[in-house]
């Protein structure tokens, strides 16, 4: 028997990925830059064995069994690496194998915090560790056929997933653009936003706006371009204000497209509303931009700033966004936060915002990460191919 | 002593006017088209004096006094009126005599209605018929320098603002596409909902879209031409369904619009998000298009519906968004609509979408209506010259 374990990171679209040109092959209609976040606070977690005397191919997804041949994406991922390993010549033991998967997410998934990316990238990961291949970009076009977006998370630091030109996806690859240690006290608070409504799942919102949009084609060919330009430019020069400006209006227009989508796909609620006109309006009180906000499909707001002012921002969402557990390690989550003395221009911009208590679930802080990591035998979630709790 | 008294119509805008090209004139980037409300429900009224013996131009809104020579967009009217009157040769009395001015909007202003249509299509109708001017496409071009959308509520029916291409905006004007008469049963629900939030102006709403927005060239250039096509054959043809769709994907591409806007501009809250949500879930449940919405600058929802099809739709309206006064008069204003059976396909589309209890202050009942009118004199709002109330 032949195990590895590994730990894959979320990341965070700073150029939003929308729309599909191959749904199968999951070709996106236009270029997405991310940021990758510390494995610390969030991460997919999953151990993978391949035995001889497996009879089938099994997989438990945070302890739960879970389809495998019927997962068409999945499939495609193990089938993906399985070619890769005869290009390669890999030879440790035959391809016929079975295998035995456990994945594990270390952070709710109630959160609505997407978790596909991180489960995708470390699967496929930990799959290329299992037949001992090398870490490269075919690896990400194999992520990318199981979430788009997790070929993003292959790498640390600042992503660029590139659409690609060809039809059958060889070249829809992502590439890192900086490392963690490139800008290093970038930060990130996640306002986990309570939210009871039902939502379009992003596959089938971004299947429909690719079918309904007036302006997604519009925004794709002629805005994305310049945009990734601009933030590889923002992000080569730690420029905090233009990476923030570029950001902001990125998820704006994301959610744009989802309100052109017919019938419309709504992901962002009044709480997230009131959290990006909090952001506009802290900025323009403390005199500069400190803050930029991001919102994937749901109405969790996902806040940049660089380290030295997250004590700052914090102090004002509490007074903005009041919550009874304001205080309680269950409501403030991940990086610790010195308590900071709040000065009176901010209780100003947060008076102005003062919204109804308990709006938010909880806040997450976090900070730009690494790529994957391989950790070592005595971490494996399977026990001779079986997890623990079966 | 002359007098004149009017009121005119509230429109309601099918085909959006959203961004100017000249902010001094009032022209649009795109055409627009509108259906003209009842006048029996909203409308303003305004009475117009003219006197030799008025020291000073006066205007009294709502009872209230107004400036009127700091009102820019006020005297571009007058002054308009006055160079039509010159040209035309009307010589009733002096243009050097100045005006005493009354207006009243009949439906409560803090409904968020747009009031200022109707109240400059009422001012610049009542000059027109104090100086003996006719009615012609020129009085549009006046109308439009006081509010955009006011040159749509100088005709009845169906109307068709042209955006015009000359620099002087002598070409903006706007035109009746189907007089009221072509689609009697026209009918509309509007949902006025509550809401607490400062907004944008739909003023400097458009300003920074037009300025900030990376799509509104394209949908003013690209979308809008087809859209008011294709509109003005579904009001030919009375294709109530053809009609539905391209109202909701306008009202949902204006949404977008003003969130693609830095800092984005939100109309739109989750109670309307649940309004625009019910309809398409109803219109699926009854098996046809029965209903469409449309959204303004502001949160309430105005939804178009056949005369035959109102009592089913406003019964799964109150299931769906139940109030303690959902039987009283003050909440159920309008046109009186007969009580029907529920049927159980209906109970369970709002059973989906049954929202918290009093999400909507009241619910206007009307219908596709005239253009201004003239009233008799008894009916002014002026005594010798001055409101009632002073």
């Amino acid at each position: 028997m032949f195990t590895a374990t590994c730990i894959a990171p979320v990341n965070m679209a700073l150029v939003k990925y929308w729309g599909k040109r191959n749904e199968e092959l999951i070709l996106p209609i236009n270029d997405s830059v991310s940021m990758t976040l510390d494995a610390n606070e969030m991460c997919a977690k999953t151990t993978i064995s391949a035995s001889e005397s497996f009879k089938q191919n099994r997989m438990w997804l945070n302890g739960e069994v879970v389809p495998f041949e019927e997962n068409a994406r999945l499939m495609r991922c193990v089938e993906g690496i399985h070619r890769l390993a005869l290009a390669n010549g890999a030879h440790k033991f035959p391809l016929s194998w079975k295998v035995h998967i456990a994945s594990y997410n270390n952070f709710p998934t109630a959160a609505g915090l997407a978790s596909s990316a991180a489960g995708y990238a470390c699967l496929v990961y930990t799959l290329a560790r299992l037949y001992d291949l090398p870490m490269n970009e075919e690896l990400t076009t194999i992520a990318r056929q199981g979430s788009g977006s997790a070929c993003r998370s292959l790498y640390g630091g600042f992503v660029h997933w590139q659409r690609g030109l060809s039809a059958d996806g060889s070249d829809s690859i992502a590439v890192q653009l900086a490392p963690a240690e490139h800008w290093p006290n970038m930060h990130m608070l996640i306002l986990v936003v309570n939210d009871a409504r039902k939502k379009t799942g992003s596959t089938k919102g971004m299947q429909l706006g690719v079918q309904t949009s007036a302006l997604i084609q519009h925004r794709a060919k002629e805005v994305v371009p310049q945009r990734v330009k601009d933030l590889m430019a923002a992000i080569d020069a730690r420029d905090f204000e233009s990476f923030a400006e570029i950001t902001m209006k990125e998820s704006n227009q994301l959610h744009a497209i989802c309100l052109d989508t017919y019938p419309p796909c709504v992901y962002m609620n009044d709480v997230s509303h009131a959290i990006a006109n909090f952001v506009h309006d802290y900025n323009e009180t403390v005199g500069s931009v400190q803050a930029a906000y991001t919102f994937d499909a749901g109405p969790n707001a996902c806040l940049y700033v660089l380290a030295e002012n997250v004590p700052r921002l914090l102090a004002a969402i509490q007074l903005a966004f009041p919550n009874d557990a304001s205080q309680s390690v269950e409501y403030l989550k991940g990086i610790p936060v010195p308590p900071v003395e709040v000065k009176n221009g901010l209780r100003d911009v947060s008076i102005g915002h003062v919204n109804a208590k308990n709006m938010l679930k909880y806040i997450i802080h976090t900070k730009i990460g690494e790529g994957p990591k391989q950790l070592s035998d005595e971490k494996s979630l399977l026990i001779d191919g079986y997890p623990l709790t079966k």
